[in-house]
């Protein structure tokens, strides 16, 4: 569990949630959990995800992934027990009132299981033609839905106006769509050294990706817009959304 | 998922928290969100413990075991699906209060947590010596932390007094063991036919069990004795007992 979760990668979850906390004057110290938390959902994941029974990538953040090196058995329970790890860090934090950590919880759990059911329907379609309405749905499920819990756990533990929880969760919307639209885009076009783990994984799998279906130079505009959308979304915040603001420029600039 | 979940099997954990809750006058229908999350994450441990790379077993609960129906990815998917599905189960339960919730639901994420690592601890000692001590301390984790959640999430949604709890964790400790070593007893004398699933697979896999040390007499004295331990604590209980030991005393006949 440790080979992976303190392997590095991008901590972008994390660091969407400090940062969304931070806009509103919170207590950094008041986050841990929830950014801990979001992390290790995520980790759990890309453990079961590299599995040779699904994705079959034997590298990830540079180091042989969990399978390779523990093993198949090994891997799997590392997921499931990072899992449930996530929950536990999460309920255990006596710093955010119960009522608020309840729906933190809620929010995490139907994530979590968001995101495997986007997984399941992304594996169900591998060599299958699908359009980008198919598409979009699946990758919402699949990285847009913890995206947008990360984001709303750094505005949760405040309560912040209805009008800017709304602008949050399109925000969230629009930069988890533009992620994975540019990971696709960044599969292609980056190098292995780069990205942590092998590139080109999508083609080899015959996955549907959004520069088979829009092309390489059509998937960049279409992603660049979303996150110029996000941007622009922010400025209606009742706070100074600089800080995200800057988060999600540098997103929008990513070679990994 | 529902192929798994629907399937049958004895449902001796939820039922354990159902027959706790009814000796503390509970209205039972409160008791559905946690009765359901025990089961949930009873069900995920057995889709993954069955996969290939785990115990291999085919059949569960008299019909092929999930990933030899829909195949490995879609199984560790169901499984991780299933596991989330639980905390959403029990944090979406708002008749119970919320430091109560919260409470359930740290207590589940240990027990999920506990669970993955006893079975993580049985795949790395096949075909080694343990002893008893050993055997136990794993069991307690794999099987015996579970069960104890169930008899706790029975009386915790009521505010019991603390020798009951205290009485309460000794007898789910108990009836956890006896569980295990009865479960490792059937392996060997029951059918296939009743257990509804492959007979000897301990042996097959050369596993550590209870009878491999003990002996079959033994063993089955052993968990006898465990039991009736676990009748004669409950008796001191602050309210009637019955329905409890009546179910303790079905689980020690059991055949299956």
């Amino acid at each position: 569990m440790s080979y992976s979760v303190l392997a590095g990668g991008k901590r972008f979850r994390p660091i969407l949630t400090y940062t969304t906390a931070s806009l509103y004057d919170i207590d950094l110290i008041k986050v841990d959990a929830c950014a801990c938390a979001i992390e290790l959902i995520h980790i759990y994941s890309l453990i079961h995800d590299d599995l040779p029974a699904m994705d079959n990538d034997d590298m990830r953040h540079n180091q042989p992934s969990s399978h390779k090196t523990f093993g198949e058995a090994q891997a799997i329970l590392a997921g499931d027990g990072i899992q449930a790890l996530a929950f536990e860090v999460l309920s255990r934090d006596e710093s955010i009132p119960p009522d608020i950590r309840i729906e933190l919880l809620k929010l995490l759990a139907i994530s979590a299981y968001e995101m495997a059911d986007g997984q399941s329907i992304d594996l169900s379609v591998v060599s299958k033609k699908v359009d980008i309405e198919f598409l979009n749905n699946m990758h919402k499920k699949k990285t847009g839905s913890l995206i947008s819990c990360a984001v709303k756990f750094g505005a949760l533990i405040d309560n912040i106006n209805l009008k800017d929880s709304d602008i949050l969760d399109s925000y969230s919307n629009n930069i988890g769509l533009a992620y994975q639209i540019q990971d696709d885009v960044l599969d292609i076009s980056s190098t292995e050294k780069v990205l942590g783990k092998r590139q080109n994984s999508d083609l080899v799998r015959d996955k549907p990706t959004y520069p088979a279906i829009l092309g390489l130079d059509e998937s960049i505009t279409v992603y660049q817009d979303l996150y110029k959308k996000a941007i622009d979304e922010i400025s209606s915040l009742s706070v100074n959304e600089k800080p995200l603001r800057k988060l999600t420029e540098k997103l929008m600039e990513r070679d990994f």
